[in-house]
């Protein structure tokens, strides 16, 4: 079996896409995380949902996170209610290392190893450099059930 | 808002659940991860999905991950078709430095504070040590969604 015959459709959201935009799409799907392509679509990075989370915390809290413990829970609801009117491009992290992306023709086996490795719940399936689907965790893991 | 409003129930396993059962629950719920408790209901550690991917992987795979691009596609069929006899305690990576737990009375900015700090996808909240239940990314997006 090969990454392709496996990968899922997903959205996709660009450099330009709001964050407000990156949120909701998360949301509403309870996705694991989201792949991040340029105008060629080709991947740019990977985020997973516990990135997208960043976005709720303000900088000066991420750089002392002493503050969210001092803050009430009134203050804190507050905070976490103000999605950044930024883009998803401005608020991506330093570039990792290396990328969660394989190949069409890859096997399962070497999607498991980088997911594992990478701690990523998502991988990016390219072809030619462009996005053809996502295989996520769970699909890994229901794949194996069915196979044992 | 505290954590105990917004926390959800969640299949926990213990050190002496299989890796198949782990690998069902997370499959079959979509679930981001696990958390691992001990016979009194302590978090002992959390599971991100990815992590339980880890599992389809040989040991000898995950020292050389370049074996895993030489394997054909049936090898790795099969490899990644055979789950662990193994307990969840036997396969825990070593003790991460810090746990992705939190109290009930902690608030939603701790939570999204945390979660983007140690990438995990999903929270512990406990009452007295005992798990009460999980914050996951998307429960925390969705608040946000709704609040903004």
């Amino acid at each position: 079996m090969r990454a392709e015959q496996i990968a899922e459709e997903f959205p996709e959201v660009t450099l330009n896409s709001s964050a407000l935009e990156a949120v909701r799409l998360l949301a509403t799907g309870r996705l694991p995380g989201l792949v991040v392509t340029d105008t060629a679509g080709t991947p740019v990075t990977i985020l997973p949902a516990s990135q997208v989370v960043r976005l709720l915390v303000p900088p000066y809290v991420q750089d002392d996170p002493s503050l969210a413990r001092v803050l009430d829970e009134r203050a804190a609801d507050q905070i976490v209610g103000q999605l950044s009117p930024l883009t998803v491009g401005a608020m991506l992290p330093e570039r990792p290392a290396e990328l969660p992306v394989l190949h069409a023709d890859d096997t399962v086996l070497e999607l498991a190893a980088l997911m594992a490795r990478l701690r990523c719940p998502l991988i990016a399936i390219v072809e030619n450099d462009v996005l053809v689907g996502v295989v996520t965790a769970s699909r890994l893991l229901t794949l194996a059930l069915h196979a044992s």
